[in-house]
């Protein structure tokens, strides 16, 4: 944890900018504080509000039920990545790595869609369940110091994403495609916006890739090396970005 | 698995290129073939000799017990990456990750090393023994349909690593530590040999990074955004490759 997110009602007052203003946490974070922190009476920590500035906070109170800080937010978080990835739903745990990294990495728009190759039974997961897909959002804002949760979407069927829905996620941005069979070399450091699809472990189906390219996505390849999804979303980010 | 990796013990005779030859296959890539590639008699499956040439492999029986194979080895595995890791010894579950992804990107030197901040019970984790490490060596080679084994070293004292060692991996040798205090910008796309390190979570503390410097390391930052170790290596690689 990089930043210690705060959210509105740990505030004694409503946040605001620039000024010292006392809030408690409890929980998950407290626990993070007390165990890898090891924070005492008077550190400081780096703070966030989640959606809103970051900030410094200054332990006043620390014990095992809660903690007492001085909070003052006053500058902005890091600028985002303005990168929408659209990943094949991979399996739980991938799925919770793939939405930690890319929270991370600053992206603030992810669908998670369905391919021939995606099991049935992953759009039931608890890994797709509110909490756990916020926590693991929140745990790559806190990793990257960011506050800004992205946008998550989540598209149980393809055709319809990609004949009714891709053209207005790609609307003014640039949109690739990472696929071993592509003639084109992936660019590297692409200005303006862009999109990234990301397939399934075993790649897209070739209709599917037809259908991808049809909405306007460009066919690039990455090397003859093919990597794992979790690998795969920084590994492609970093070659745009 | 996008490659059936094939020790020479599963040949009938010595494997020899361009001949095609007898081999048969038990326990775990049975497994996987069985039920993953659900592959039948006659089928075409990509192989490769550990060590050695890649090619095709004709299913000649399957059976829950035994698969046999005519294989044909007829050309060179997927090129190598000229760059070398060096690596804070992760938590086990993510060094296993780490081995993994940097040895699908085709790393093909990796020196896993101590540091501050490294918990001194992650090198006495089962992950480090021989099987497991070379268990997650061999996924990462099938999963980039490479045969060529990275050469992997433990250095379990930073000093002695750092001050007799680092020189002569080094040598002829651009290298790179990520730095989020740095000032220079990575660079992109370095033509040459590499070598990129990679502190632990929370970072190499500033008298390592004072010692890896004064070894030859450039620090460079990768942006505002502090990456988990194992999303930094795929991203820092990207990044230079």
């Amino acid at each position: 944890m990089n930043l210690l997110l705060l959210h509105p009602e740990d505030f004694e007052a409503p946040p605001s900018r620039g000024q010292e203003q006392r809030a408690r946490v409890t929980g998950r974070r407290l626990e993070h504080v007390l165990r890898v922190h090891r924070a005492g009476v008077g550190d400081e920590l780096r703070v966030g509000l989640v959606g809103g500035a970051i900030g410094q906070g200054r332990v006043l109170e620390l014990s095992p039920r809660e903690l007492a800080l001085a909070v003052r937010l006053d500058r902005d978080p890091p600028p985002a990545r303005d990168l929408t990835l659209v990943v094949a739903l991979p399996r739980p745990l991938v799925l919770k790595r793939v939405l930690l990294h890319a929270t991370t990495l600053g992206v603030k728009r992810i669908a998670l869609i369905h391919s021939r190759r995606v099991e049935k039974s992953y759009w039931q997961s608890e890994a797709l369940t509110g909490e756990t897909l916020s926590r693991q959002l929140l745990l790559g804002l806190e990793q990257a110091g960011d506050t800004v949760l992205p946008d998550l979407s989540l598209h149980r069927r393809f055709r319809p994403f990609v004949e009714d829905e891709l053209s207005g996620l790609l609307m003014g941005r640039q949109g690739f495609l990472p696929d071993p069979a592509a003639t084109r070399e992936c660019p590297r450091a692409v200005s303006g916006p862009v999109l990234l699809a990301i397939g399934p472990e075993g790649g897209f189906i070739p209709w599917e890739v037809e259908k991808l390219g049809q909405a306007g996505l460009q066919l690039v390849h990455l090397g003859a090396r093919v990597l794992r999804v979790e690998a795969a979303v920084p590994f492609a980010i970093a070659r745009l970005g």
